[in-house]
């Protein structure tokens, strides 16, 4: 049974615009992390087995931004837990082509 | 000037865990009023050249999947609103390159 | 019928962690627009008697934000379409009463 | 320091489109685990010391719903992560006083 949890991560106070560098941190993260992940256009779509990983994951990509200077993260997060049937983000892949 | 909106459309009550049948009757309605769109695995991207679009959108959207039946929609969105340089899905596919 | 929106704003690249000061800018637009809301913690709740007004208050709430220099805006939204029942904020404090 | 999550638990496939049954099961499971909580109208605002329980709560909400029979949950969040002042439901709901 897997999680498809969809994250969207805003630094606050940056003094910038740009949020494209802070987004390869958090594919840093998760690549470190071996978390299977799909880089969306302005959210990215991880698969996790094990829920608790959650916060785990969350606080490493937090530290990760905040050792770049960030001092706030507001975080957004889509959350399908599915336990009628095998859940993975290429079925839903596969499910939804146009 | 175009804004990013990530959707995720929930139909509540449907005696069924399956989404995507009605994840089609979205992009149904997306094609029909010519709005672009990128199906991601669990959120669909649009881009607008208009925020005002968007309450127009949703209501269509609802108005489609309540004549399935649908009696409440919960539905989530991201909205970003960039006025400093141009915002597309393209550019925002190109620069998460991993 | 009523719809419930929860709408919370978030400007990147202010170059202050603050947000109060923006989410005030946020409510004197929905008072200015005679929009019901109920200011929670981290999110406000808006009662809409039609969906299609939605893109026009985040356009006010959007360039009212934009004048104060605020060059990228992330929004974050859900939206309770019920349509079997008459749903209001009340009735949202009155079911959830502990 | 606090981190704020803000939550809404969507019950798919129920058959119904009553919700307030499994908000309050959300809530018995808040207070087993001594989580402080704010019920607003349509999302939960949370009050954590430590991020990594994040996941931990998750499991345990979704286990109590799916042990109601629920086969599918669609979680959304909101959660704020401040390094530089202390965060709590109290400063947040004193600094948006309308």
């Amino acid at each position: 049974m897997k999680y498809i949890v969809d994250i969207s991560v805003e630094p606050i106070g940056t003094g910038t615009t740009s949020i494209s560098k802070y987004v390869k941190i958090v594919y840093d993260v998760l690549k470190s992390k071996g978390i299977k992940f799909y880089p969306a256009p302005s959210m990215t779509s991880l698969e996790l087995d094990d829920i608790t990983q959650l916060g785990y994951i969350l606080k490493d990509i937090d530290d990760a931004l905040a050792s770049e200077g960030i001092k706030r993260i507001v975080s957004f997060m889509k959350i399908d837990d599915r336990r009628d049937k095998e859940n993975s983000i290429e079925h839903k892949l596969e499910v939804i082509k146009t």
